[in-house]
């Protein structure tokens, strides 16, 4: 198949080059240039790297960028045409999402938000999981694809609620995390050793991927980037923004969005959300 | 070996009765009485109970019947014996537990937290896994009864770290399901499916024990209690004030505080603390 594919972040690139290695005709376009994808031709815009494409598949940073690489200069509107399909890897507003998808059905296109879980790890081996929202028929069509790059696709229902879903899971995570950082500061202060903690939490019903994927590094403090707390960030705001149009109410996520927000003045923007335990500790007197 | 059990709740009832099978010579005896054990004798006070037994076992609602258990009318006090092991399977607060601990040694026995984490099936089943505080050479002793209730046993330091690291664990069970209570609202007035949410997440790096067992329940609007909320609550009360006597701050912890104190005035405290997301769907318009 003929791909364009836009923005080669820490999940995008891999992603591309799945889809390049499974034989597909790949191009790719990334808003600072200078990355490269084996196997992937280069444009220098969305619209030269969607030109004849049969499906133009986004993974970049947030709502108003899947916007700019749409419907701004350049953008993938310009050389939009009726069969082709654009997918969304982007986590970003359902409400936009649906917006977004109507402007693209407007040209006679298809759009289908099949934003992702599973970290950079599972971009590289091809196990991510897509969530789905759009037609059946281009659901389909896209199918191929999701195996070169997932183990699984969950089609949630029509256009925006793959966007819905995924921005539950990531609360989730968000919520699973704060747990983990918030017991771990309270019982090391009450002289439990951090990694009997970590050996309970694995020997019990409370494991998770979460945990088996967080707390070796979070015992290394080792916070280097895998999932950038300023992205995880950026996610609870959708949440808090969705949940506000909709009338519904989080309050533990309002609760640890404070914590995001102060370790976002701590200068800790660019490491893992991991580091968010930090100031669960600052709090507590323990760093 | 000669074991007297006290407390013959959701789990203390199974675990003794394991005990009893394994061809343990076991008295029991309970706050309200009327319970019987299979195999076991029944004694009409805890030191009735704890006459010439080697090892007393306890598993009762909280730190204050742990106390009245121990050193109340009628105590265990009045036939401690050196060379007996206490054991306490109740979750109460580490400092109380490490007080009787001294206390129980000031007479020549022995005393050992041993909180349990695992449901109601795995008391009964034998797959408790103990999260132990004491002497190396007491918890050397009571391996096979480990073995005969439980599947395994962490000793995480001396006496009082086991109800350390418990409250620690229970405090990422609160969390962890207020995360998917807060998810499963969004993305329900969202418009996703919630029987698709709960597929996506036992697909997911979030799957938990503490998801694979309420899910199921939650779907069903199953409260029928499990791990009753006032028990929870409870033990919530117990890692805040054991936060505030270490100078520990859990933000995400005191607002799920008050969603338990909001279901406990909607008069459900006898149900399972997976009620605790009918607050958030009552604040979001969802019920």
């Amino acid at each position: 198949m003929k791909i364009a594919f836009l923005g080669l972040g820490i999940m995008g690139r891999p992603m591309a080059a799945n889809l390049a290695k499974a034989g597909n005709e790949v191009t790719v376009w990334n808003r600072t240039s200078g990355k490269d994808v084996p196997g992937a031709k280069k444009a220098s815009t969305p619209a030269e790297a969607a030109e004849g494409a049969d499906v133009v598949w986004m993974c970049v940073a947030d709502t108003k960028a899947v916007e700019q690489v749409l419907f701004g200069a350049n953008g993938v509107e310009q050389v939009l045409r009726p069969g082709v399909i654009v997918v969304d890897s982007s986590t970003i507003l359902p409400t936009a999402s649906k917006e977004f998808a109507n402007r693209v059905r407007g040209k006679g296109a298809d759009f289908v938000d099949a934003p992702i879980t599973g970290s950079k790890i599972g971009a590289e081996q091809g196990t991510l999981v897509f969530i789905v929202g759009g037609s059946d028929e281009s659901v389909k069509k896209l199918e191929p694809l999701f195996a070169v790059m997932g183990k699984q696709f969950i089609r949630v229902g029509e256009q925006g609620l793959g966007e819905a879903a995924k921005i539950g899971m990531n609360l989730m995570i968000a919520l699973i995390y704060e747990g983990f950082a918030e017991a771990l500061t309270l019982t090391t202060k009450l002289g439990v050793p951090r990694e009997k903690l970590v050996e309970l939490v694995q020997a019990s019903m409370i494991r998770s991927g979460v945990t088996d994927y967080k707390a070796p590094f979070v015992l290394k403090k080792d916070y280097s980037p895998n999932f950038p707390l300023r992205l995880m960030h950026k996610d609870i705001h959708l949440m808090l923004d969705a949940a506000k149009a909709a009338g519904v109410r989080l309050p533990g996520l309002e609760k640890v969005e404070e914590v995001y927000a102060e370790s976002v003045k701590a200068g800790w923007k660019d490491l893992d959300f991991a580091a968010t335990v930090g100031v669960i500790e600052k709090m507590s007197g323990l760093s």
